[in-house]
């Protein structure tokens, strides 16, 4: 079997690169960035590649609204993109400048940074760090962390330093002063893992974590799988939306989030985007199936997005 | 009684301001811009302002992330604001010019306009116009459409045009070459009414409407009161989501959308936003106050975000 093509949100050294990079095996795919969601959704539609690594939430600013429109699929560009898995990765930024300007580290470090690299999102989430030790010091916005991080490793005129993923250093070979300066430990970005369910090459690896996480994780973590269902019910019929909801409680399947986004079929009428989840048994066994048959009959529309397995553990909750 | 004060993101020249105009009678009010929707609802919880005409949804774009943050009220910040009202604004936009510029019109238009401006979003939602008569024409982003009236009344040096509301045209005093340039005709922004429930001044309008919709949309209104109830529930417990919205269709209340934010106590678990409809009968008299008594006792904790009649008409359906 040829190599695996994974698809991603770039640039090279994204949180998305490094999630991708991180679910998969080191040298068993080939990592390809795409430069827009859509663009890395079309490519899985049309089997240019296998696996798409898409973030769906994180867990201080909630939904990446742009996944949940790709998911909604108002106009069926992507019948056969379903979820086979998913990912958490806890966002650490570091400041980092180009290699060898402080030998000493930060240790040694002489407060002779002038300018700092990152993007908008980043300043508020190192909020502490940055009125501690930079105080006053210009701040460049970039289009992304990344994007910083590669200013500063071809930085030749002025002492300038990046808020960036160590994943990103690597990429672009800067030297890291200080890591974890994130005012939160626990920030975390949920990527989703996509495939075409129509390709062959990955038919096996369904419902599987391609890279399962460590052994300690995989202690903690519950045995449940998650489904993701989108379904749009007659608004003017009262009672629609709580008796879809009722159809998965019916089956056992545990309403886990429910996220909507306008039809743009008619003003005020949605899409349901839900997820959730159920601990295989014999009791439920074809559950999301049964609850798909029974959701038809009282929605408008209704589609099965996948079941993958549940990578939540202790450690990243 | 004195006037009445009302609160709303600025700057003059709105979609906000319009909200607010147009919800108000004309005169009877004094409306004062914010910088921001928290300072808007700051100025609610300290009875500096009797209402608050805050943006939550949009018809093509969704829901307003900054506007259920506030609903979800974290800290606590605003326990005494609640909703007493909405109100309906179809968004359009016009192409406009200093004044005396064009004396012919759009008719006489002679192509020399060389640079537009307006908000980011509204270039994309005018593009059938914008390919036909502005193709190549530089573009520059600002920060609100109202911003963009401003420049080009104050325009001197170069033919500048921007897009924005009549309103907008009408408070910076610019002329509107052309009407309605906006693709979609239905493109709708819904804002919420808030008021402070302690502020005597308001009580006696709770529920009411303040400036009522013409006689011919009144025909067309369905006769129903919407609520708004945030709630969290113990997310270690399967069924604890269902189990709360049940409670709605119990007490005969019909879910008309769910949304979601972040707890930010801990990562994935979250703060639903739960509106709901009922046309007032007999038999559903205090339904919202006994879903209430229900909800807390499955859900660990509970608002009540506040009940008003329905605006919604076939006009702007």
């Amino acid at each position: 079997m040829t190599r695996l093509r994974v698809t991603f949100l770039g640039p090279l050294g994204s949180f998305s690169h490094q999630a991708a990079a991180e679910s998969f095996c080191k040298g068993s795919a080939d990592l390809q960035p795409q430069v827009s969601f859509p663009d890395a959704f079309a490519a899985l539609q049309k089997k240019e590649a296998d696996y798409a690594v898409i973030p769906c939430e994180n867990s201080t600013n909630g939904s990446v609204v742009q996944t949940l429109d790709l998911l909604a699929d108002r106009d069926g560009l992507y019948k056969d993109v379903k979820v086979c898995g998913e990912y958490y990765l806890t966002v650490h930024h570091c400041l980092m400048v180009r290699k060898g300007t402080y030998p000493g580290g930060w240790a040694g470090y002489d407060g002779s940074i002038t300018k700092l690299y990152t993007h908008p999102q980043a300043w508020g989430q190192c909020e502490t760090f940055l009125t501690k030790y930079f105080k006053g010091v210009e701040r460049q916005d970039v289009t992304s962390t990344s994007k910083a991080a590669e200013i500063v490793s071809k930085e030749t005129t002025e002492r300038g330093a990046a808020i960036a993923s160590r994943f990103a250093a690597e990429q672009h070979g800067t030297d890291v002063l200080v890591e974890n300066i994130e005012d939160r430990a626990d920030n975390t970005t949920r990527f989703l893992i996509f495939r075409n369910v129509l390709d062959e090459r990955t038919a096996q690896l369904n419902l599987e974590q391609p890279s399962p996480p460590t052994s300690e994780d995989e202690a903690t973590l519950e045995a449940t799988h998650k489904t993701l269902i989108t379904f749009t019910v007659d608004h003017s019929s009262p009672g629609a939306l709580a008796n879809a909801l009722l159809i998965f409680k019916a089956h056992g399947l545990n309403l886990t989030s429910i996220s909507t986004r306008p039809s743009l079929k008619k003003p005020w009428q949605y899409i349901f985007i839900v997820e959730c989840g159920r601990t295989p048994s014999d009791e439920n066994k074809g559950a999301v199936d049964k609850a798909l048959n029974d959701l038809r009959q009282v929605s408008e529309t209704c589609r099965d997005l996948g079941t993958w397995k549940n990578q939540l553990s202790a450690s990243n909750a």
